[in-house]
């Protein structure tokens, strides 16, 4: 007997939401079994334009969960909103899925306490993207056995920041595994300014923006005679998908919060 | 107060011997107290051309053992020699490190249990390549998130085999964690025999031979609209003794035998 | 003075069509003058959805070229189609770019010999992208000084046939420049059949498919103590586009037919 | 009738001396008729240790053309001397291929008109590696058709200098191309400081150094959804055999001075 995960979606209308619906709708062992959304109360969802799913629309979540009990949320809506439909889930016995950033730390705590008395999972995934987060989990493994590390993340050119968030994120992952260590010759000299890339704690990191490029890091660990290199490419959002679906299945599992899909993956 | 590793060396004269003498004399907190070879007994080492260290050698294991007292016993010499210098390690309180493959079962369980009963590590290593198998573990890693895997190994254009040993075993260890599993289009056509790959139960493995390369891995993860890279370069035998370090810090603080580099790298 | 070329597009509705117009549309020191289409005769581009431009649209092409006297067509049609169009082009005094293949031998003298009578430019662009034809060229080139080569060529694995049409392409040119040479060692042994790939006249050519992938080859060519990789990347239709841009100046200053971007390139 | 070229090396016990000795050696088509030393005037190279040719040694070069009357002179010794050979050599109807750099301007044009008066060639090679001119040659071509490019160059961590040489000579090479270009976005902003490299001229170039590189460079051009990648790794002096090897046959054709070797690739 093969067991169906029955699932809402809060932001269907949004470009993550669109993706999970059909996700949610096209995965085996899972089914959408109602939206929540700010409009379009008591209509199907194939009302609205682009869809053809049956599946209801509740613009009130307690109605929602208390009519579909189902068995987990995914909320993809923003991080006010996000904190109330996962109060309101655990209260209704349902699981949440939050995609979001920028929760309180009282919110978080209250989210935990509740969590846990309810004995429901709940996951907070600021970053759904699996590859992403293996790629930077798998630097840090790598940190505490090759101290020499340069990364290099290139993205296209409209992008305005740099180094990248995944790139200083990687960066600090790293740093909780080594001892800040200055990299290069101690005598080398830039001949070209910035040629070295940017210095964070002995960590060199360069950032390349060209037309014609998407999303990629690659981090480098050098050692005698050898070199391993972990790299992630993403060319669009298709690839968070995975990392929802994994979030779907493991939080049937848990029975208190977890904070960042990188601990669920093992 | 710092800890000094006293470290006998068997094989000093082998390519990885040689390495392994430089390694130790060069690594604070490590020093070569002996070694152990089959001639030039009771010389020292720097009497044999290409060595400059007063390091004494022996030709018998026993001797050196109970003269020198050492912690821990570098083994790069035969199997069959390198079973019988863990046994007498281990019985004179010395903890051994066996760079060898090829040991009976009968010899392993031996090894095992007096390991276990003396209380002192003893690790078997038949590859100290930490990149290597850093890049293997990894795969195994990712393969329980992405089910579609590609490996592409390169060698230099005078090796015989193909796929390489380390493609194999990569392969092996990634089918322990997924299903076996086609892949490709289902009505996908060759219409250049060979260009799809050898087929390890679904895997796809391309060797790249060409002169001007050294040895080489790159194990590719695809998903919806992402790819994750795993890749080994590898140019010299320094790259082995980052494994050699790693495994004599490791032993110290064994109990038992461990079997695999990839054992002792969490 | 700047000059303006004023270009005409037929089939502007295709994936192509869609691309160019809007590419001649922002690209100064050129204009879109109209477009020639099988429907909507003397509406403007702005009456179908999903285009703003005023130029008017025409279904005969002579009185398109008469009314209209443009510098350029760009023909996105069909093979019979496209010749056609080039033929009432020429005879016009437009310098025809036709984007399609399959024109007979006899379609195509005669196109040659209507292009160098009327001294008007004319090129036939089976392929627009430039950075795969950059990519085939200089491997072309590098053949000739390094004779061992082998090919990776990568797509999504919703693709049919492997080796790919341009990997099957550069193998072909590179053959034109090097002797027929078996590549590996004479005794090199396959313990897993295909895995050193499709040989093609000693040439190894390696397909991966993998979900997350799109259209990828890089070809690399192996000599002593070195490697010389070229790379070609490509995601989506845009790529087409610069080939486009340069046919549109390039072919304003020939006065003869010319086969294929790669001859236009130097 | 095959018509083998008779070499005479000047500097045959430096690094790359005796590297040429076995290249002439063990080429098909050559053969080493003598050498040219400071030391050892008219013994046998075998004399020397690590030599086995029976070729003779002479310290005076006018005495070893007019002797053995060679076809080509490969000159592996400094600029002063080189100068003095190769003037020497086209006196008595040698071709020189001279592998330093640091000429006058005076001697240069000395060395171009006795060139030319004698009809013999000459070559000045102040880089031998055929994979490293290909790819900087290769990389001016593509900046006619892509304006966007980024160099990143990887070298083990004792280079003292960044950008390393070839990185600026291929910078150098492809601004003759294009026009000087910013790249990246106008407001784009360093959240750490070098992060987007070295700017030369708007081309940014990153350098990363690590331990277990040895010498690598990659030159990215990024278009409309596409990237095109030129790659060159080069780890041991074997890489510039090949172009020792090509000059030697391009000489014999030659009746005049070439600076550069990839002024004799086509």
């Amino acid at each position: 007997m093969e067991q169906v995960i029955s699932v809402v979606i809060a932001g269907p209308r949004g470009k993550m939401g669109k993706e999970a619906v059909k996700l949610v709708e096209n995965t085996q062992g899972m089914k959408l079994s109602a939206v929540i959304d700010r409009k379009y109360n008591h209509q199907k969802l194939s009302d609205i334009e682009g869809f053809s799913s049956d599946s209801r629309i509740y613009t009130d979540p307690e109605e929602c969960f208390k009519a579909e009990q189902p068995d987990v949320l995914i909320d993809l809506t923003t991080p006010e909103t996000g904190y109330l439909h996962a109060k309101t889930a655990l209260l209704n016995g349902v699981r949440p899925v939050i995609g979001t950033t920028g929760f309180t730390q009282h919110e978080l705590n209250e989210l935990k306490d509740l969590s846990k008395s309810k004995q429901l999972g709940t996951i907070i995934a600021p970053n759904f993207a699996i590859g992403a987060i293996l790629m930077m989990k798998f630097s840090q493994m790598a940190a505490k056995y090759f101290e020499d590390v340069e990364i290099i993340e290139m993205h296209h050119d409209q992008k305005l920041d740099a180094p990248s968030g995944t790139g200083l994120k990687t960066a600090e992952m790293i740093q909780e595994q080594r001892k800040s260590k200055p990299q290069g010759h101690p005598d080398e000299k830039e001949t070209v300014a910035g040629s070295r890339g940017g210095d964070i704690d002995g960590i060199r990191i360069h950032s390349v923006r060209l037309p014609g490029l998407v999303a990629h890091q690659q981090v480098m660990f050098g050692g005698d005679g050898q070199l391993l290199t972990i790299k992630h490419d993403s060319h669009d959002r298709g690839s968070f998908m995975s990392g929802v679906k994994l979030c779907i299945h493991s939080v049937m599992n848990l029975e208190e919060l977890v904070y960042g899909v990188e601990n669920i993956i093992d």
